[in-house]
């Protein structure tokens, strides 16, 4: 292959084609986004010259679009939980995170992440993210306050609450509204542009990795307007370019589950070009068929109070759970439809809210009368509710475990609404599959041998975060930046 | 790297770094199992000089541990069907196995498959595979008379008959017993043995593939006793050495909801270096977390007639289904604990076959009694077999439904067996997930680039068969089979 032969991410250009270095840096980033971001201060910190490579002409990346949310803990808790009286063991944050992950957790990385969250939200209030010493009690997806911790996730819920201990871990930062994430990634680039060490080329396209007869990678190509460049990384390349959310091709070859969605939650430039790119030096790309897919339906928190049946009329889920988990759930079930039964009073402020976009299916002033209105056959939705009802006045669900707090009769009237995926509720997914890490952030092949110069973090590395099962928001951006952090130190390091 | 550098599959050796070719072919086959042996022949056939690479001692592979039941179809019919008195469309055919592929189905490899399905047959009679003109009705896994053609899927079952018109497609070899697949490979061994331009060397191990600056494939390095060779595939090499069955780390990383079953299904050679001698050279490893796992529950076929519950007491499934769609239907659902419930009748001669290896959980001369023995919740089986047996009573299983022809009152005493996965039942998997190809065997990149001069095929491909959901027995050999053979004749046809 020669310099002038297309460049194209599934395949390396091998040193000996480059006939000159149009730039040279000590580590080379791709992708300038949470991830990217933090690898390059940690980088610059530990003495490297680093030059991120942004496709957009501005810094954010997906967590610019996202809420924000940062979930830590751990080591008897951060400095907001601590003072909002929250003692967090490690323990219990990594069992709860084991459990998230499910059968294909990385233990290793997680009792890392576990162990440096607390350090790690230290990291972040010293670059300057605002964090407010108070607790946001009310079940919700983000926080429209200025206040810091909540429960993002499934912590308070069956059957997570009976392995480990509850605990709030979701950091949202001190701004009022759904701003979190353009304010993190403002203080993130301006302690990017206050470190000299640090170069940021914007509207840059990162086309392919140049490797050499080790395997080793010495470099990438980029393109900057219509000229191609030959990079030379020192040290070594940090792809944070994100997941493959926008290409489509791609989803329908790893994660076709995830088309059950309608809309996919990342920035345009998450093509998984960074993957792809992993992949042609040998790099294993694992866990490619997950992602978050989610019926995000509270708030009004009150719906919780409802349950979820399928199109047999029966529950199949504690409705108290994280919504992913939901998403999830519902895409495992048989049948064609989904429904979320609801007294008017659990209704209530749903119109307001609309946040979920279901459309009503059907209401009842009996049981009988809804079950035809939802096309249900007689009797199954009543033996459900039945049985719902008993254990509600016993004070237990028996079934699915829904935590008390939650427990309401399902007094008639009752309102269905359709959650039915592909039939206009909000769907929104993003993925979790990327190139295998360790959890310095070095990418390994197959059998875990280290591709040398190479690292991973953000979405573009399968990292802590594996399942919609045991999602909680702030894992994504709290996993991309400590991630990135670590991918930075352990370039700089790269003698 | 140099000749004495350690081969490992995911890293592939360069041409520059071969001081000498020990061994010469046009085509060299890397495992002799129904894949490879197919793809030998063909490729002999169209005047290539083969050179086959086996692990083991003896030609076999997974193939001739299998029964053997080869899945075809289509174009009005193999010679077999025609006689048994079944027309089988090629849009049925198709119809059918994209629905069995779900949504990571492959169109134009199950077009192909489909329309040269019958076409397959006569290559194989050809070669001497006896099938006998007759049809086993019974429901049955294997068939073990020598009569030929069964339902060996979810062919009459919902939803597939509401979409494909059903037709048997099992061909079972002309042999009593369940000897087909020994009896397979003996004649596809016969028929290497007797072309003098394919060469099979026996206890061999494929260490790494040999590839040039293009990221073409040239070569592969094989080790033979205690000595590394060289060898020079001058039209290409062809990865037939089955899926990743026996490597446990790969199952825990790529597709670890396996590892609930309890018997890998395959030879001991299936440890996945195949697949990552593929991706070291740019292949893409696509449906990685998929396999088959199954609770085979049939034969008695009697069983049919009771019903599944989960530990809710909740049916989730048409129980006449292919026993691996009960298999990932039982994965779904939530809970501990999955019965089959059944009357003493249809229990039957349960205990004569013990197939199943599942153990009686409880029984009850009333529902309430068996509710209690199984821990259910009062009032939960009870509502489920009332709706079922008022369901039998009308004809028409409302809910699930089961074919008529299975609809018996579900009258007491009752038995439940415990078919929960980790709890006794025999629970067999194998993995699904492989090397991306085109319908012509070549292997490609994750942007569906052609890797030159690499081909798989077998399990070491990603073929027409993708879940567990929608697998029919047959579709492995079938698929291995006809693979092999488009990948043969395309290696042979390279210049």
């Amino acid at each position: 292959m020669s310099d002038t032969k297309k460049a194209t991410p599934t395949q390396p250009r091998h040193v000996r084609d480059v006939s000159n270095w149009d730039k040279e840096t000590d580590v080379a980033i791709v992708g300038f986004g949470g991830a990217g971001g933090c690898a390059a201060i940690e980088a610059a910190d530990a003495g490297a010259d680093v030059t991120i490579f942004e496709l957009a002409s501005a810094s954010g990346g997906s967590t610019a679009m996202s809420s924000a949310e940062i979930y830590m803990g751990g080591s008897g808790g951060t400095r907001v939980q601590k003072a909002c009286g929250f003692d967090d063991s490690t323990e219990d944050m990594v069992t709860y995170m084991m459990m998230s992950a499910g059968p294909q957790a990385d233990e290793a990385k997680i009792r890392n992440y576990c162990e440096s969250s607390s350090a790690h939200f230290d990291w972040l209030t010293g670059l300057g993210v605002p964090f407010k010493d108070s607790f946001h009690e009310e079940r919700a997806i983000m926080c429209l306050t200025d206040d810091c911790l909540l429960y993002t996730g499934s912590e308070k819920a069956y059957p997570f609450r009976h392995h480990a201990k509850p605990c709030p871990r979701g950091h949202n930062l001190e701004i009022e509204g759904d701003n979190g994430g353009p304010l993190f990634m403002k203080i993130v680039t301006e302690n990017v542009e206050k470190r000299d060490s640090i170069t940021v080329e914007y509207e840059t396209r990162a086309l392919c990795l140049i490797a050499d007869d080790e395997g080793a990678v010495a470099g990438l190509v980029i393109r900057q307007g219509k000229k191609e460049l030959n990079v030379r990384a020192r040290k070594g390349v940090i792809l944070c370019a994100g997941g493959f959310n926008m290409n489509e091709e791609m989803l329908q070859k790893y994660a076709p589950k995830l088309l059950r969605g309608n809309e996919p939650i990342g920035n345009p430039g998450d093509t998984g070009t960074g993957i792809m790119m992993g992949m042609s030096v040998g790099g294993a790309a694992i866990n490619m068929h997950e992602g978050f897919i989610s019926i995000p339906y509270y708030p009004p928190a009150s719906i919780t109070g409802g349950i979820v049946v399928n199109d047999k009329g029966q529950r199949f889920i504690n409705e108290d759970v994280y919504h992913s988990r939901l998403g999830q759930a519902v895409l495992d079930q048989p049948g064609d439809r989904f429904y979320f039964i609801l007294t008017v009073e659990q209704y209530g402020d749903y119109e307001k809210f609309n946040f979920m976009g279901a459309s009503i299916a059907g209401t009842g002033e009996t049981i009988a009368e809804l079950e035809e209105e939802l096309g249900l056959r007689k009797g199954t939705l009543e033996n459900t509710i039945n049985i719902y009802n008993e254990d509600v006045a016993a004070g237990e669900d028996t079934q699915f475990h829904k935590g008390a707090e939650w427990l309401q009769t399902l007094e008639l009237p009752l309102v269905a609404l359709d959650i039915t995926p592909g039939r206009g509720a909000f769907v929104p997914y993003f993925t979790l599959g990327g190139l295998d890490t360790l959890p310095t952030g070095e990418v390994v092949d197959p059998q875990r041998n280290v591709v040398p110069g190479l690292y991973a973090a953000g979405r573009t590395a399968c990292g802590v975060v594996r399942r919609a099962d045991g999602y909680s928001s702030g894992m994504s951006v709290g996993d991309a930046t400590f991630s990135g952090r670590l991918a930075g130190k352990q370039a700089a390091a790269r003698s």
